[in-house]
Order: structure tokens, then C-alpha cells, then sequence
């Protein structure tokens, strides 16, 4: 048998990677990772080998054996790997910034997930995931797919449907992040608190909140609605919600659900930070630019706390603790994207959901939430909708279903701007979309 | 045995009510009405006059012996009536007025039936509807309630669900309208065309066209996108559909779609209106003081042509057809609102939903339609959303749950432009909404 | 455009095949047959002439223009049918009199439908049947597949499932039967009486009766249990219902009900037949004998009265007003065996199951029955269950999975007596079982 | 707030009672017990003095402050309890003895739990325990309610449908046995083997099987079925299973499914029982007389390996151990009767099932389980339609639906030995059945 694990990261080069080499290093008592194999394509070789090298350093600095290996030959990567993570970004991030950018011009928001943004994200993405799972049959069968590359939700249904990998799993630090924001606002550690979680990937609810085993939800809605913490709860959500409005539903929403809930709100941001300081994506290009600038240092051989204002909070946390608690069957809680089997009434047993799952060896396995409150179904179906149509659209190229795609997307106003939007992405983002043009020129 | 059927109206001044008159007169050797009751509230004493007496014009010029009474007594109308109809409207047009214009101040549309508009009309409608139903148990516990009375998918759920009247039918011309629209499409006799209707009152899909019996869904697509029918087109929806679109959904919408996949036109469209013709209800209550001035022409014995502008094309065909097939058990396909029973697949078996059925003496039996299309489930489910919360706010009189159904709608762009228009709605609509106010004012 | 429909009848040398054609000559005026091909196998060749030549003298006499034609060249029957029938029986009468004595002499009810009787007679169908639609989709893609050979309900699914032939219904006069006894119990027309029929073939429940419209289960359910018609219910029946069952049952069960509801009594009245009179394929065996006899005689030119005992009563009515109602989009209400698509709940969407639809020119259309009464669905769960394994073993030739359909079979007492059976059985049939033998001696 | 529990348990002097005393002591670090109450009726108090005497002594020697009280006021014992526990039995052995024996004179087979027996334990046993819940509802609100009492599904479901206690959960030996027996097979620890459990109580399968945390559930079949351990294989269930059928069902069934896939072989050996040691009832009052004289022994301080023999093995460990999980949170997986909310397809939400959970300070979480495989679908739905409506009849006393549930009992051949079973039995258990009698009385 082999001695220690072989992790394979698709994506290696990014600015997450030290968060995920922190994780690995700190639970290295639990999880012995033998290799890390950070795989990137030719053009990230530079970001890679910048990454490679702080990830070298602080295996070294903590004195744990794990090799670091640095590649572009995604094949040697993947071959007998037992855990796969895969953080890669079709198009970088300028591909993310006309994502952002072009609905705007129409007066749509663009949310990189579920949103127009995402639709284009999931069309770069899902062919690139699916070419990886065809490897993965072949060099690591019996490997675990972590993903943590967005569209999550829509990457993990993509992969359980139109691949034969079904050991996979989709990762977001948006629940773990729900979680340690209600500890705060209780004063209590994160580990006494536990949300029931059931919905899709940025578009979760917190159905019931625990402290210490007890219900506590009434409490927490009551804390997020009260004046005296409207400017921590802003902080964390950036806009704050009606307190009539999240009493009457009764769960949390997550912090996405302001792109729903709030849209005309949500709106007025993007545009004015578009005006200004510039979209998400292009915010981040400036502060990786100066991330990578940190992580060239020679001397630096631990993760830099500037990284976390990334948006990666949590997720070395999120990520590590998954693959610990598959590889030692710890049966522990976590929210993860996975099949649904029926943990949520309404939705397809075979669609990808996020939800509450004890973690064991075989995967996670959902706990069984029933239905969802009547008031979130609908908004819950829909973004379902959306996603299986857009995964169809990404595998056949087809002009049609990812026009309707669009046009079933809760923040399009009409059939005719998503024509506008769809077509110039189209022509946008061309060259990673060969599924859409391959079909034309024949 | 009784001789001849005895039919009560509530809402009998209404400007539809000669469509209603010529339907029984028509139908006459099927149905064999014998009393028909026009009851109306004080408020209409002038209008059930006028309409009643052209009513008793009509029959008379007919040569039917349908006896025409007039009353304020809504007992009275109720005792032992065989069919009850509901067209009454609380508030009149002045209330649909404000349902339309306050939203509108916000920048959203008002829509009288699914929108912010629906939620006050729904709020003011279901408690009177659940009053004659208590009435109805106790006087004529046996009739068929046919209600026509708008939002008429939510009434007829909230009397499914609470009342214990169980015979209860909503009733829409929508649907008739689109099989007669394309049957004048594909220029064939309106017989001769069939539609599985499937989804909710005013959000319903038709999911195949049959033309003598094949289907010809494709020829129909084709048909409506096709530009040179766009005059024709447009004129039976207002607005023109994207071809990709209609050919990607793969079935047909209505024309209330509009108001969701093309949100942004028609907001455009009614903030046009509003400030040039007035609103709906404001170009309607001129029409109706129009066709009020025809009605009381003494010389006037049938329904006069411009009743058809009002908007109630097909109404009577419509009204009449159903109760004459529950009378004769006629078992032939009409599209109603009616107790789901499993026919749509995620919606739950004792809701409303609009659908074909098959229409029996014991009452509507819809078709198994199976699950809807994946792009429309999510529309659908939301919507049913919407409804269900109102209905309850309707009941309880809960300001939360009304924020939640206002929140929850498509519609409307933010929590905090819902709490707004709601405030300012149910202030003006404050003297129809006891429900609401009972409670702040103990 | 062809001048009148080709009907293709495999099997066409069965005892039924004179009520077909009364049937056709019957509703001539309606449904303008052409052509009636009459198919069958080498070994039935004398029957085929036999019975070819009344069907001759039957339109002959009948002065109809219909044109007959015998042949055992299936392809040339198929070629270009609007409809084929099919009554065809793999194995004769021989093979369902092992299907009845193998079981008997365990102990066990042999029960050629939903029995084990009926796992062997669908392992010998459901192969010839899937044979006949891979030739249909070549000859007559878009003919009707109507099915009256059993096991109804399990070929009907096999083709569903493993054919690409949609237009497929499953016959059985088990339903109008229903009706027509109850009829005649309330003394009234069966036309004025309706059953709501919900279950599987040989499984199917009256959920409601309807007498002009109105339900009259109660006063039925009474008539049932009432003593005084315990004569006439037996005799519809074979032995009478303990009154208390009806009651709680609150549904109809079939004459089918009787093997699973009243077991011990079956089982004692087909052991005491097998010794006395036969099994029923051994008594059908004798009454064919006759009635070809009767066949033969050259004078006959009308189906005759005998054919009544064979047990085919309301088919000829049942087989023709189904085609006749699918030619004329007719959209009558008939019980008939299709995909379920959401009428029964807890059966899948794409089961077969026996229910009462619309039935038009494209096809039968289920009524929404909603969730069967609780007291019927674990045994409607069950035989659907069996059937579904059963068709497995069909199609796969696995000897576990036969035995696995046999265990859940609610007539088959234990695992041991299971693998008995099937040994004995599979051996007796060998020569038809093709699919169970190659696999043995590869 | 307290300092240690209070522990209720109703039936406290049953012979159990000295196991459950010792899974206090072994876990009493994680677990502190106060205060531990065994409450019986009168008829029943010499045992509990006895067996309480027994608990006195265990405790002491063990050195744990644990104080037992004994009482014969259940108001006293349930007042402020933070667990209640059940293992009543109404009419003692000598009625289970009857609910075997008369069943058996019909030749049918009595089963105390999904049989005949098991119906008759349900109607004597549910108005007793929802008499506990509203007691519990006004002295103990918070507390849980562990039932062990049979039928434990039968009572779970009862509890959740007719009382307002929601904090219930129903246990069962059969699968921690089920698991502990397939670790002596494979030769491991307990700990290190886990089933996914998805049924009903006595009817539930092993869906999978895990050692370690890998699926080895191909394994365990082929050692179940290998003739080389049939001595042990039968040892623990009783007769052996062909092993076509356990490779072709996939799943591991559980000892109770004797009764249903190998009903014969069952019958014959109860009758052959009664005949010669006794119906397990009998045989089980010998053993309790015995206990009872070993429990009366002043040196005995210990639970004697005697106890065992009885049929409660395990039973410690899953009581015990639940209640810890409980109390502290741990979040292990158990299996438990708990209400489905969807972890089981098919099986309405509000219904109880016996299913792998988590478990919570919060109780049980079901884990989804999606459908269960095809062929054991209808036999699940068939005991739950079962149980359905005899715990309807428990709580009517309406004698056609007892004999409904009988007749639809797969142990039952048909609906007239019903009828005689059901009279016999209703006349046996008169003094237990007021609800039958009052209203024949009336
Ligand atoms: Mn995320
Ligand atoms: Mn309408
Ligand atoms: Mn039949
Ligand atoms: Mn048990």
C-alpha cells in the first residue's frame, strides 16, 4: 500500500494555493499527504512557479514532509491520485471582469455564479471539467473530485451528469462562513455553532441554527434584525435586510440571496463600484497582483494575511477539513454541494444540492431536509432551472438553450436584453467557447 | 324535482353580465336555466339596474323564459341555487386603479393578478369569497362555485383550502383565447385546435397543440416567430416574443408571460400608459361608462359589440361552456383552475393549478400533464410561492407575511421597495382590509 | 392520402379474432378499415385459415368492404398498418397449463397474469413483442400498438422501456366488465355509469362510480354487501366479499383482487378445478376445440354465441371503441393500460399502469388520480414492483432476477418454494426461453 | 439549573430492566443520571420491587450516585424527566401468547410486531401511550421519548400523528444486531463496520455495508451466502436464504423478513413450536420466571449473563447509547424510528421510518436514502400502508378498519379467515380494548 496521500491541484498557480498548503500542513497528523502536485497550463507557468516555491517554503518551515511538485502536464498530475482539487479559472480573471462588465452595459447585474456572469463561467467551464473527469477515468478512478472552481454547484451536476466520475464533491466557504458569522454575533466559539443547511451553491438558506444542539434560530433572526448590530451584520452582508421580511421567512438566507432579494439595490452597487474602484474581478486582479508581489519574497514561508481579504476566508478550513474527514470516515457535518437523493423535496435526486452532510469515506451523505419553506421554493426552483439548462447549453453548444438559460435567470428583465447580453459574450469570450463556434462555421 | 337550474351572481352590475345573458340564452337547450339572480352590494344599486334590465331585454327578445332577479340580498340569491358566479370586485376600479399606480411610483409593475397589484387584490377578495362560501354551506351547500373573480388561481385555493366548499372552479379566458388565437393562425375552425394547458392561472404554458388531433407544436413555433406573422403576433400579445426563445422553450406562452420574461418592456410600457391613456383600470372604467350609457338604451335587446374592447373576449363562451358541461356531464376538455391532484408534477396535490380537464357532472378531472418543462418549473413554483403566502396573509391579516409574498414576487426588486409599496398600499387600501387593521388598533 | 386503415392482427388466428371483426364491422360507419391483415405463426396456419374464413363470410355478409387477408409473413402485415393488434400467445394454451399446474403442485397459485404463471408468460412474451416493435419502427413507425396479449400491463411497459415505440396502449376487459356489471346491478344502461378506474392491469381499483354524473359508491358498495344480491355478485365474482372489507376498502377491487385478497380460498378452488374440470387453460383448450369446430362450418357468417364462454366478453366492444377513438379524436373516457406520467402518484412517470384517460388521436391521456387510498398502495407497489423485475428478467435472461420476481410475488410463499418453481418452470419452457439458455450454455 | 438527569421509564419492572441499569453505569461519565424512576402498574409491582432491588444493588456496587426510585404513580415519575423510556407491555406475556395463538388456530402466522400479533399489540398499546404523551405534554414538556415498546413503528408513528409530543424516537435491537453479527462474520470490531439502514421497523434493509468506511457489501453477501458459514449464517437468523435471491435483492434484509420471504417455512415452524416448547411469548414468561428468581437474589449485584437468552441483546448498548448521543450532541449514526421527512422516497414525510441518522442534541436526522431499490419498494409501502390504518383503528376502535388492516396484511390469506381471526382475538383482548367495546356498549 501507498504511503501517504497524493493530492493533485488543477489550478495550481492560483492565489488560493498557500491558504489549501496551510490546511494540509495543519492537519497533517490526520490527513498525511505525501505529494501535492500543483498543475497549471503555459500560461500561468510563472504564477505557478511563484506559488510552487512559497508552497516549498512553508512545508519546509513547518518541518512536515510533503513533497511539492509543480507541472504542467496535467496527466502526470492526476496519475494515482487520491484527491483531486480543482481551482482553476478558464479565461482568468479578465474573462471574470466581461463577465461582470457586459450585462452592466444593459443594465443587468452580472454575479459570476448564478447569474449572466455565471452562465459564461459555467460555458468556459464545463467542458474543461469534463475533459479532466474523462483523465480522471483513466489515471485515478478511485479518486475524490473537490471542487472549488465556480460555478460550484453547476460544475458538480455537470460532472455527475454527463461524466462516469461520481466520486465528487462541490466546495464554497459561503455556509462555513454563515456559521462563524452567527458564533460571532452569539460571542461563542464556532464549533458550538450548527446550521441545518439545504439549498444550491450561493443560494443556501440556513434552515435551523443550533447552539450547542439547541435551537437557537429565533434568537439569531432576532440578533440580525436588531438596530444595535446593523453595522456588524452590514458587514457581513454589505447591505442589510428588512427585519419584517427575515422574521417572516423564517431561515437564514446567505449572503447571494442579495442579488435576489435585493436586486435594484444590488444593482446601484455594481454599476457605481464599476464606476469607481472597478468590478469584483478586476478589484481582485489588482490585489493578487499585489499578493503575488508578497509571494515572491524569498523570505516569506507562511501564508500572508493580506491574502484573506481575497475572499478565501475559511476556505483552507472548508477544503482541508473535506478531504480529512472523507479519508478518515470522521462522520462529521459539513455542507457541501453533492446528489441530492432526496435530502430536498422538489428538486431531482440526481441534481446537485447543497446541503448538511455527514462526511464518511463512501462521500458525503446528505441528511434529509424535507421540504423547503414554501417561501423560498420557488426562488430555489429556479435557480435550478437555470443551472440544468446552462450545464445543456455548455455541452452542446447550443444558441437556443443558452439563450433560454438566460432568459429564465431572475435578474434578466427580458428576453430581448438577454439576446443583447448573450451575444456579445458570445463574441466576448469566443476563443474559450468553441463548443458555440465549432457549430457555426460548419 | 326542480324544474330548471337556479343561477346566482354576485356582482351582477357588472359590465360582463350581458355576455353572461347571451351565453345562457345560446345554451338554452342544453341548460335549462330558469331564475337567474343578479346580486349586487348598495354601492351598485344603479349598475344592477341598468344591466339587469338589459338582461331582462335580452331573454325577452330571445323568447327564452329565463326569469331575471334583481337583488341587494345576497341570501336571497344564494338559497338553493344550483350554480353560483363570482365576478364582483372589491373596491371597483378605483382600488385596481391604486393597485396599478402605487406600484408604479416605485418603479414596478403593478399587475392585477400575479403582482404587487394581485397581492391587494387577493388581500381585499379572499375574505368576502370565504364569506359566501360559509354562506353557501348553509344555502346551497350543493351548487358548483364558478368563480371569475380575480387573482382567480389564488381565490380558488384559498376557498380549496379554506372553506368547505369543495365544488369550487376558477375560471380565466386566457386559455380560450390562445387556442382561438392560433386556430386563426393556422386558419382552421377554433374545434378543431386543442391545447394541454398546464401551470397556474395567468402563468399557464400550453405544452403541445393538437390540430384534429396531431400535433402540430412545431408548425405553431415556427408560425409565431415566423416575421411575417409579427403584425399578427403582436397584436394578440402586445409584444413580440425573441424566435430563439420560443423555439428553445419548446412550448407556449401566454400572454401574462410578458410581464416576466420581458419585465423591463413592460414596465417601460405601463409607465407610458399611465402617464398618456391612464392605467388599465383607468382606461376600463372609461369603457365601462361607456358601455353603462349603451346599456341603458331602452331599445338595446342584445349584448352590445363594444362589450368585446372591455377585454372579456371568449368570457361568456368560456363561463357558459363549463357550467353547461357540468350539467350534462359532457366530459369534454376545458382548461380550468381546479385542485391539482398530482397533474403537475412538484406542485402539491391540494393546490390550485390551471389545466386541462376533463369536464364531468362531479367536476373538473385534470389530465395528468407529468412534470413541466425544466425552464418553466422554476417560474411556475415561484409564483405558486407567491400565491400561497398571500392566501395566508389574506387570512391572517399578518403585515410579515404580506411583506414576504411582496418580497418573494418576481416582480418586485428589493425587500425594501416591497416594504414600501406596501405601507402605501395598504394605507390606501386600508377601509377593504380590516384584516390588517383589526389587529394594530386592539 | 391511403382510403381507408390498414389493421394488422398478430396472433390473428386466435378464437377471439370473430369479435374483432364484428367489432370493425360493427363501427364501420366511424372507422373505415380497409384492410384487416390477419398474421400468425407455422404452427397456427390451420387455425388462421379456419378463423380467416369466417372473418370473410362476417364482412361478406355484413356487405362491408372490408378486405381480408391471411398471411404468416409478419413484415408484409406490418408494412404501412395505421394499427396493429396483437393476441398472440408464445406457447399455445400448453404453455399457460404449465403455468398453472407447475405452481399448483407447491402449493402455489399459478394465476397467469400477475402470478407466477404471469413472470413465465411475460419471459416468453416480452422478447417476441419487443421483436414485433423493432420491425414496427421499420415498417409502421407511426402506427398504434394495441396490445391485448398478456400479461397487459407488464408488455405494455416492456415496450415503453425497451423500445423506441411510444404509441403503445395495453388492453383488458377487465374494466368495462366493472362497469357493466355494475350497471346491471343498479338496472340502468352501462353508458350511464362511470367508474374512476386507478391501479395496474389485473390490479385496478373503482376508486369512485358514477351514476349520470353523480357518485353512488356508497349505495354501490352497499348493493355489493347486501345479501340479497349475494347470487348475482357471486356470479360476477366467483365468491362474495366479507361486507366489512368493502366498506373499510372504500375502493372496487377487481375480480383479479380475489387471488390476493382471498388467497387460501383460490388456491383451494383452483386445486380442487385442476383435479376435476382442468385448469382454465386446459378447459379454454377444450371450449377452442369446440369452437373451432364450430368455425369450420361454412355456413357460419356471424361470430358465434359460444364465443361469450371463452371469456373474452366487452373485448370485441372494449378493442374496437379504443381504435375507433384514437381514429376519431373522440376524447371519450376509457380505462386502458399507458405510461402514468404523474396520474397515480408513488408509481414512476414512466410506468404502465391501468387508469382511466381521455383517449384522442394522439393517444390516451391519463386523469390525474392523485395518491391511491392508503390501504391499496403497498399492494399496488408491490405488483408494480414485481412487474418491473419481471421485465428484467425478460429482457436480461438472469436466472437471480427471475428469482427475485418470483420471492416479491405476494402469491409465492417463500424464497425455497421460489427457486422450486422457477426450476421446473424455466425447464418446462426451455424451448421458449431462449434468452435463459444461451447464457447457460455459453 | 439540575445537576444530573432524570430518567423515566414506564414498564420499570420489566426483566430488561437490569441491562438498561448497566448502560447507565457504563456510560455514566458521558451521561450523569441523577435520578433514575421505574414506574409500573399495580398488578406488576411485586416484579418491580424485585427488579428494582436488583438496580439498587448494580448501582451501588458500581460506586455511582445514582438514586432509584420506585413507584407505582406515573405523574410523579414523568414530572420534570429529561427522558422518558417505555417498555410496557398491556396484558403482560399472557396476552403476546394470545396474539400468537389464535392466529394460529386459522393457520396464520400471529407475529407480535408487523403480523396479526402486532395488530393486536397496536390496538391495545396506543391509547396507552398517548394517554403518556399528554401527560408528558403537561408535566414534561421538554422531554424525550425513547419507546422500545412494541410495535416500536407502529407506536413512533402513532405518537407523531395523535399527540403533541415531538421529541420521540422508536428503538430497535434488529440492526445494531444486524451490524454486530456482520463484524463476527468479517472478523472485526463492531466499530468498524456501518450500515446504511432504510425501512420500517422489523422490515428494514441494509442498503449498503462499510468496513472502514468502504462499501464491502458484495463481500458480505457472497459470505452470507457461502455454504461454508451456513452454521453461523443460520445461527443468527434462524433458516438460511437462497443465495440466488440475497445476490439478485442487493441488500441485506433483516432477520424479520423470514416472515415474509419465507412465509411457509415460518409457519410451519411456529406451529411446530406451539406445539412443542411454545410460542415464543410462552417460552419467554419460563425465562422471565426464571430471571425473577435469579434478580430475587440479595448477593446478586450485576446484570446476569442469563438476561441475554431473553432476546434483548444489545439492547443496553442501543438504548444507552442513543440517549448520550443525544444528550451530548455527538452526531454518531444510529439507526432509529424517527420521522421520514424525505430521507425515504415514496414514504410520506410525517411517517415514521427506521433509517440511519445522525444524531443530534436536536434528536434524530435521517439521512437521505433516496428510493429504495425496486424490489423491495412494494413490501416497505405494504407493512406502511399496514400500519397506517391500524393505528387508525387504534385510535377510532372502528372494527372495519381493524379488519381492513388485517386483510391487507401480507401474512394474512384472505379477508374471511381475517374476519374469524379478528373476532376471536377482539373477544380474547376485550379487558385491553375499551375503544372497541364502548361503542358496541353504546
Ligand atoms: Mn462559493
Ligand atoms: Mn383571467
Ligand atoms: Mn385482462
Ligand atoms: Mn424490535
Amino acid at each position: 500500500m501507498k504511503k501517504g496521500l497524493k493530492i493533485a491541484t488543477i489550478g495550481g498557480g492560483s492565489s488560493y494555493t498557500p491558504e489549501l498548503v496551510e490546511g494540509f500542513i495543519k492537519r497533517y497528523n490526520e490527513l498525511p499527504v505525501k505529494e501535492l502536485w500543483l498543475v497549471d497550463i503555459e500560461e500561468g507557468k510563472e504564477k505557478l512557479e511563484i506559488v510552487g516555491d512559497l508552497a516549498k517554503r512553508m512545508v519546509e518551515k513547518a518541518g512536515i514532509p510533503i513533497d511539492i511538485y509543480l507541472t504542467l502536464d496535467r496527466e502526470e498530475a492526476l496519475k494515482e491520485a487520491d484527491f483531486v482539487t480543482t481551482q482553476f479559472r478558464v479565461g482568468l480573471l479578465d474573462a471574470r471582469a466581461k463577465d461582470e462588465r457586459i450585462p452592466l452595459k444593459y443594465g443587468v447585474i452580472g454575479q459570476e455564479t448564478n447569474g449572466p456572469g455565471g452562465l459564461f463561467k459555467a460555458l468556459r467551464t464545463i467542458p474543461v471539467i469534463l475533459d479532466i473527469c474523462r483523465e480522471m477515468e483513466r489515471l485515478c478512478p478511485n479518486a475524490w473530485l473537490i471542487n472549488f472552481t465556480n460555478p460550484a454547484g453547476m460544475v458538480t451536476e455537470a460532472v455527475l451528469r454527463y461524466s462516469n466520475i461520481e466520486k465528487v464533491v462541490g466546495l464554497c466557504n459561503v455556509p462555513i462562513g454563515m456559521e462563524m458569522g452567527i458564533a460571532k454575533l452569539l460571542s461563542v466559539e464556532h464549533s458550538r455553532v450548527r446550521i441545518d443547511f439545504a439549498g444550491l451553491n450561493h443560494m443556501v438558506y440556513g434552515l435551523d441554527v443550533y447552539l450547542d444542539g439547541i435551537s437557537v434560530k429565533d434568537k439569531v433572526i432576532d440578533l440580525l434584525t436588531d438596530p444595535r448590530n446593523s453595522s456588524f451584520v452590514k458587514n457581513i452582508q454589505g447591505l442589510g435586510w428588512e427585519p419584517a421580511f427575515l422574521k417572516a421567512l423564517n431561515a437564514l438566507p446567505c449572503p447571494y440571496h442579495m442579488y435576489y432579494y435585493k436586486t435594484r439595490d444590488m444593482l446601484e452597487k455594481d454599476l457605481k463600484n464599476a464606476e469607481t474602484e472597478g468590478t469584483r474581478a478586476e478589484v481582485v486582479q489588482k490585489l493578487e497582483k499585489e499578493l503575488f508581489e508578497l509571494y515572491k519574497d524569498p523570505n516569506l514561508n507562511v501564508k500572508p494575511p493580506q491574502l484573506e481579504k481575497r475572499g478565501g476566508a475559511y476556505y483552507s478550513d472548508a477544503a482541508v477539513r473535506l478531504i480529512t474527514s472523507i479519508y478518515t470516515d470522521k462522520r462529521d457535518i459539513q455542507p457541501v454541494n453533492t446528489r441530492n437523493n432526496g435530502a430536498i423535496a422538489s428538486i431531482p435526486d440526481d441534481s446537485a444540492v447543497e446541503v448538511s452532510c455527514v462526511i464518511t469515506k463512501d462521500g458525503p451523505k446528505p441528511m434529509a431536509m424535507g421540504d423547503l419553506p414554501v417561501a423560498v421554493r420557488g426562488l430555489v426552483q429556479q435557480i435550478k432551472s437555470f443551472e440544468k439548462v446552462a450545464i445543456e447549453a455548455a455541452v452542446t453548444g447550443d444558441y437556443n438553450t443558452a439563450l433560454l438559460a438566460l432568459i429564465i435567470n431572475p435578474l434578466v428583465p427580458s428576453d430581448t436584453v438577454a439576446k443583447q447580453i448573450l451575444d456579445e459574450m458570445l463574441e466576448a469570450h469566443k476563443q474559450y467557447l468553441p463548443q458555440f463556434f465549432k457549430k457555426i462555421s460548419v
